[in-house]
């Protein structure tokens, strides 16, 4: 085995999101789950889109603005994902790369357009989700490049990557792959709604074949059905390490008989969206570079805080000095 | 002549905004002039957009920006403007749209894509643009609609339309279908550098045909090539109001033998894309409300201090909010 070429390489759906600000009552006139995401074909996107007010477009995906961020923090990062040869496609495909990871996957021509995302965000910061999944429901198993998978010390999937059948079959060629190279396997849970529509086979990844698994309270507690103790016992049992996370209370690292606890960092909660995903770039540079679990859920933190503290998934201050900041 | 349906008529050039952070060496890299507006095509659109970082996508354009906030302000508004038969197209129609304002113009289909500003903001909240006109250019006189301009009690021009040729034509339609029509019309001047390319036409426009003239100091010095204080009484020889902005000094506005001095509203600048923009829509709404002039350019104040506060062009703030404050 060599020395992986690549820090993270991340898999996910690739979409780009639209977001607005608008008022509890707009979720509840368009019959919405708040704090969800909610699959919808095109017709329902539009619909939706129509009645939202003015939007912001930036690039979205779940693992993908871990890549970015991660890239930001100083890792060295790949990402695979399916935009359509389209505006937004190519609106993806610039921002991911200036960001700074490496995006070889290629578009999909003739089919669906680049899938979007309608982030609907409430005056308490509470971001509730519409996807339309577009070009990335032809994501799939020939999309998965063995050589990528093998240079990457972390492959990082998104459990959205379960919502499309075809991606499905790519995710676990992808953990396949990344535990025949020797390298390791980072999975993050997405969504307690994504848990319950597959918690079967999540339940089977997590105990054979996740070495680092990502998820807040509503997800564990949705995955093992139980309380969060009992979840993180059982999380303890399946996964190697497990970094669970709890809004303002801050996350719970478990690892073997190890338990390390990280305060969140105090600051003004604008958007939630996309909390999760930064946490997760700032724990996995950190880890990659050799921190200690109590380092790697301090930048995961500094990085959740950064990302709420504005409108939109990715950062906007400098992550570097995030970095500087928590001394990894 | 009947009473207006509509206070004001936007005609302008549609764009998308991909608005980015950027260290002032990014721009002498690229050999962009800071702070100005810079006309390029698809070629150099493109290789501009491949070297700037991650960007957020907003509809833009100067007079659909004073439309948008207008609306907001509860103005009656609608807007002519070309964009394509494309997704940044849809994205355009969306927002302006969803702030309030009619836009009945057809998407052009076959042609150009619509077009787009790169806007690089430095971190003093300077920005700096590069515009691909692209399906604007296909705007022209048979886009002007001779009702909608007989319904309109201002006609709202920007300067920036006598960049794409055909437009030219449109532009002096408009006004003249205006005056016809027993209406007033506005024109902002829109950037130094676009006085500095049409001065003659817009000299000839201000002295024939434009009730209420909107200008930066630099525009103004530009029309006149002259200082601001010679440049202030040439505007008012040849303009029935005058509304003359200086950033933090401020505007002044002058009608006839009258002027008037409003301060500008103290705040951190962030990003002053769309402050001229703003502050006309503000001074509009109040204006086409029976205002006084110092309320007019009060409110104007009020919109451009609110959009200089975040990124983006239009307002996050409830505009409803900052008529309250002024009191119109």
């Amino acid at each position: 085995m060599t020395a992986p070429r690549l820090d993270i390489l991340g898999i996910g759906n690739a979409i780009v999101d639209v977001v607005a600000p608008v008022e509890e009552e707009f979720l509840a006139k368009c019959d919405l789950r708040k704090g969800g995401m909610t699959l919808v074909d095109e017709a329902a996107a539009r619909s939706l889109y129509d009645a939202m007010p003015p939007g912001r477009e930036s690039s979205g995906g779940s693992a993908a603005n871990t890549c970015a961020w991660a890239a930001g923090l100083g890792a060295k990062v790949a990402y695979l994902g399916k935009v359509a040869d389209d505006q937004l496609g190519q609106v993806f495909r610039h921002d991911i790369q200036a960001a700074g990871v490496h995006f070889p996957s290629r578009p999909l021509t003739g089919g669906e357009p680049t899938g979007s995302c309608l982030v609907l965000v409430t005056p308490d910061g509470e971001r509730t989700m519409s996807v339309f999944l577009g070009a990335a429901v032809g994501f799939g198993e020939p999309d998965v490049d063995a050589r990528l998978v093998g240079d990457a010390a972390i492959t990082y999937l998104e459990g959205y990557l379960f919502d499309p059948p075809a991606a499905q079959a790519a995710f676990r060629r992808a953990a396949t792959l990344a535990r025949a190279a020797g390298r390791q396997v980072a999975l993050s849970l997405s969504d307690p709604f994504c848990v319950d529509r597959h918690r079967a086979a999540f339940r089977d990844l997590v105990a054979g074949h996740v070495d680092i698994l990502f998820a807040n309270e509503a997800e564990i507690c949705s995955l093992y059905e139980t309380g969060f103790e009992a979840a993180c016992e059982a999380a303890r049992r399946d996964a190697a390490v497990a970094a669970l996370t709890r809004s303002e209370r801050g996350s719970r690292i478990v690892r073997g008989a190890e338990t390390v606890e990280v305060a969140a960092l105090p600051t003004t909660v604008v958007d939630t969206t996309g909390a999760g995903d930064a946490y997760a770039a700032g724990f996995l540079a950190a880890y990659v570079a050799g921190a200690d679990l109590r380092a790697c859920a301090q930048l995961g933190s500094a990085a959740a805080a950064e990302v709420i503290s504005h409108f939109g998934a990715r950062a906007q201050a400098d992550p570097q000095e995030l970095r500087r900041t928590v001394g990894v």
